[in-house]
Formats: C-alpha cells, structure tokens, sequence
C-alpha cells in the first residue's frame, strides 16, 4: 500500500482527446471569476455535440437504435426475465441505481458501483477499470456476469429467436448480414441506443457562449475546478472518462472508501504501476449518481469533493470552497432525451422459461 | 375439495355491468359466423372508451397522472430501491412480468402470478381474489408486502419528502389539500396513472362497427366463445374481471394449476361458498400475459383455454375450437399508450438509504 501513498504525480496516465492547457497564469482569489473563464474553460472541457455521435465499427442507424433501446429494456436480457441494462443503468435515475453496488441475480451483490450509462459513450473504456475498451463490449459483460444477469450467448440467442418480432427488427437493423441476431448484434444495437444518451447541461450551454446558462456561483466553482488542479484529470468532454489515475494519489483513502482487496486496473495490465488505479470517474451528472467511488461508499457529494482534496490534491478544502465546487458540479446535471417506453415483442410457448436460481460456479 | 367437484352453476356469481344476453336460437356450426355477430357482441361486450375513465373519489388531472407515472417507476417505493410497480406490471411485457409468481424483495417469490395493470382500472375489484375494492387500495398492498416492496407508509413518505421535487409534484397534483404527501396520495396518483393505461385492440374497433377490423377466423372464434359459453364469465368491457366464479366449476383442474392450499375468495370472505372461487381474469391483451390463472402453472394459451373448457364448460374441446378461441383472444391484443420514461427527481443526503435485507416477519 506504501507505493500508492507514496505515488507521485508521474503515475497519473491521462489520455486526453483535448488537450489539457495551463490556466493564465495571473492570480485570483478562489471566489474571483476570470474574465475570459468560457475561452479558457474551453481548451480544457468540450461541449456535447448536439448530434447522435458515431462509435467505431457500428453505423448508428434508427433500427439499431430503436432494437438497442427494446433490449436495454428488456428483462429478458437476463437469465431470471427480472433484470434489465436499465435495471442497474436506469434512465429514470442518473443512469444508474442509487446503490452501493447493483443487485443482481438471486439478490446477489456486484463488486462495484453501477457508473451511469448516460454520455458513457465519451469514456475512453467502460468499467471502473476500463477493462472494455468500448459499449460493445461492455454490454456483454452484465448479460453473463453470474452476479448479474447470470444468462449465455447462447440462452440469450435462444430468447430472441423465439419471438418474431425480434427476429424481424435484427433482420431491419442488420440487413446486410448473413447471420443476423448474433451475440455481436446485441451488443452493438444496445451500443447503438446507449450513444442517444447524451445530456445537454448549463455547462454546455455556457462552453458555447452562453454565459448567463451559469449561476456566478457555479462560474466560481469552476474557477476553482480549474485552478485547483481537478481538471487536470476531470478534463475533457465528460469532464473526466478519459484516463486512468490512482485512487490517492497524495494520500490513500481509508479501506471503507478504497477496499485493499479491489485493486483496480492492475487486474486488467497486471502492471504494479496499476495497483488502484481507476478510470478517473466522469462527471456528467455526479449529482444524480450518489453513491460515489467505485465502492459506493459516499453517499454525500460535498464529502466525495473533500476526499479527492485529500487524496488526489493533498489539500484540506475548506467548506466554502467544497459548495463551490458542487455548485460547478450541479452545472453538470444534463437533460436526458426523451425515451419512449417501449412495448416489447410477446414470449411464445418455445422461449426459455426465466431460470431464477443461482448457478453453481 | 369434493363440493368444487360437485358445484353447480349456482354457485357462479356474476355482476354484470353489461347484462349478457341470450344468443340467438338460430343452430350454427362453430366455424359459421352469424349475420348480426357484431350486434350480438355489443349486448355481452362493451368496447374501451375513447378517453380516461373516471374513478370513484379521485378526480384525474394531468398533474396527478404525471405523479403516478413517475411513482410507478419509481423503484425507491420499495425498501430496497430495487423494485417498482412497474417491475412486475412492466407495461413492455403486457402489464405484467410473464413470471409464474413475481419475484420481491430479497427475491422472494410471490403467492400468486401478476395480473396485468393493462385495463385493470375497468375490473370490479383488484387482485385475484377481490380483496381490494380499487386501484388506490390495489397499489397500498405490493408496497408494504414484505415479499413484494417491503416498505411501510412512513418510511415511504420519509423518501419522497426529501427530494423538494416530489413534494413540489404532490403540492401541484393534490393543491387543495392541507397535507399533501400522504400515503393516500401516493395511491391516488397511481391509480390516477394507471387509468390512463387503456388499450384499444381490434376487438373494440370491430365493436364499433368496423367489421374488417377482425379476422375471419377471429370472428369464428367470438362465435364460438359466445356460443360455447365463455361468455356468460369472460363478458362485459374487459372480457372478464366482472365477477367471481369458481375455479372447476364442472371439473377440478389438478393441485398444479389449482394448489390446495390457496382457496381464492375464501380468504377474503370466510364463506365456504367461497373456497377456490377467484375473480374471473379479463381476457384483454391475454396472447401477452403468459403464464396463466392465478397459479402462473400454464405456459401455453391453448392450453389454458383447453382447461377452461374441462374445468368450467365441461367440455373436451376440439384443437380446433381451441385455435379458433385463441384467435379471438388475439384480437384483445390492444395498443399500450405511448408513455414517456419519467425523469425521476434526484435522491437528497436525507433521502433514507436502500434496505436490502429480509426483515424478521
């Protein structure tokens, strides 16, 4: 654990699509709001598009999205028929589940707080430990994770192709195909829909000239945000998501909030350099997400912001200067696109019928 | 169980809003459709209105329809803040969950199958056995059911006044009132929303005098459940769910379909009379509430129209009246309302924490 305590700064790995620039260097006080905050912010955060944004080796077309949307709702997903993406993702809340850690199959309790799904796009990798480099990926995990939705590929497969419509909206999304409801498909439809949850904020609005779109207090915060050193991880488009860093980097959490048994992105490299490191956490929409951390374990987000000033800073901040650094966060709280319910394809008498024990492993 | 066996037709009691008549005495085959089967129709069926029914002692407005919606998503109704009414009437699965009996918390399985919320605003008392006179008192159970949400009214209340957004909501829906978030209103403004899930099939629309609008083999099969007598239970504008009757009215089905130890209406009523009698089920949307009665023991539509005409006509039917009964029932099969997925209001550092663990009873 020494080595994380005593980590220094050359450990933080940050792989920034913008470029992170230093802050004009004139002083000011943490309250004072720099004249040309909008430009500077700029260089170091970005603006959502206001279009769908495209992924890697799946053109986002609206049959896929339309499918991606009927299975990331879909409680058929899982191996019970109880649990759905949206079970632990939900777009109601956050794009998460309020919980210190999803339940999943049988009551069963995952290892790590659900991250939200919305803007999830953006991250470098998902999961707290980036071990899916993208959404494709990602949707396969939970689906056969046994503390999750607990189902097979093949099970999954077996579900679709025994409704028509199902077998009908893949032949639509993936026409040009040979094979079309795959396991690959799946995933890539829900990759499709998961890219449509993008959420406009203030913050947005703010980054693209609108300065009255944040409160003086929230333009203080981000100040500070900046000035403190925050956004030299929490950069970006999703204002974090792009890199990797420990988890006490100045000083180690206590094992409540950093459990030594969870030791991060060393599980996906295996290099020693990576013993509790974390994709450093995007924060779109933080004030929806509590509980925070990988571990779940803080429920208040002025107390998440005290502890990063100790961990990742190495600084006691004072109260005022934590409510100025929520307010910026607040600015960060998104409007999520309107999403039909949607009304799914009916079982038939040759669907697998829900399996709502736990496996042995 | 031998007065099940032996009972009469007696002991069938129906309380019709509609009052079903006799068809006319002209002998048909099952597979001819008479000339007037429309009119014929309108004197046992009724078709769904046009616009939200109304309910007694609760007058619907936008504002409490929109505070039902987002409660009925709203998975921190339970103590868990895992599940929400929409878990088990999933309005994507036919307002139901398509489980034998729904799994609660701490995945407990539950006594009976889930009937579907789709219509039940039209029923003339809420669950299986009667035992709740309407909606509001329907939607107080599940939440304080220790295998369903196991939560209680004051924690719940506790819940929702400590997100402003939620008192807000029940300030504009229940504005006359000197206390406004209250575990009555909760229930007000659920059953509010559930009203407006109404689902117009082409049942109605042939009702309504289009006749094209069914099958012709659909319309054999109304013929038939007319003639067969199907009716004379299944009637009025939820083909069904207007009275009680016996299950084995003729025949007893067997103790998989029909456990011993769960004697229906008996619970509610202490009346001999009453043991094994269950409310009769509506028949809308059925192709979409598998599986079936209230034990959730049967898969498969035919065969569960094959048991209704052992156990309640007496009758061995042919496979092929059973196909042509199925294929009326498929056109109760109706349109679920276009609803948007609520935003839900964000949870609060007094926001009472998820209870996950199963209570000593």
């Amino acid at each position: 654990m020494a080595s994380v305590q005593n980590a220094g700064r050359s450990r933080v790995k940050i792989l920034f699509t913008t470029v992170a620039v230093a802050l004009p260097a004139i002083a000011f006080a943490a309250q004072t709001i720099p004249v040309y905050l909008s430009e500077t912010a700029r260089a170091t955060f970005k603006a959502l598009p206001s279009i769908t944004p495209t992924v890697a080796n799946n053109p986002i077309t609206p049959e896929k999205i339309a499918l991606g949307k009927a299975m990331f709702f879909d409680p058929r997903l899982s191996a019970s028929g109880v649990l759905s993406c949206n079970s632990c993702h939900n777009l109601a809340t956050g794009g998460d589940d309020n919980h210190e850690s999803s339940i999943g199959h049988g009551w069963q309790k995952g290892p790590r707080n659900a991250p939200t799904v919305l803007n999830a796009v953006f991250n470098i990798a998902q999961f707290w430990d980036g071990r899916a480099e993208d959404l494709k990926v990602q949707a396969k995990a939970p689906i056969q994770a046994a503390v999750e939705m607990a189902n097979t590929p093949g099970q999954l497969i077996a579900t679709l192709k025994s409704m028509p419509q199902y077998v009908e909206w893949f032949n639509s999304a993936f026409s040009g195909e040979a094979d079309r409801v795959t396991f690959e498909n799946v995933a890539k439809a829900i990759e499709a829909f998961e890219a449509t949850l993008v959420t406009p904020a203030p913050f947005d609005a703010f980054l693209n000239g609108d300065d009255a779109a944040m409160t003086s207090e929230q333009k203080q915060g981000l100040t500070l945000f900046m000035d403190k050193g925050c956004s030299s991880c929490h950069g970006g488009i999703n204002v974090g998501g792009e890199g990797y860093a420990p988890f006490g980097l100045v000083e180690k959490p206590n094992t409540d909030v950093l459990p030594e048994n969870d030791k991060g992105r060393f599980a996906v490299t295996r290099e020693a350099d990576d013993s509790y490191v974390f994709r450093v956490a995007p924060l779109r929409n933080v004030a929806l997400t509590a509980p925070y951390f990988h571990s779940g374990k803080v429920w208040d987000l002025k107390q998440a912001v005290a502890i990063m000033g100790t961990t990742q800073l190495g600084q006691e901040l004072t109260e005022k200067e934590v409510d100025l650094l929520v307010a910026f966060l607040n600015s960060l709280t998104g409007k999520v696109p309107e999403v039909a319910y949607p009304v799914l394809p009916a079982e038939t008498p040759t669907t697998p019928r829900p399996v709502l024990h736990i496996l042995p492993q």
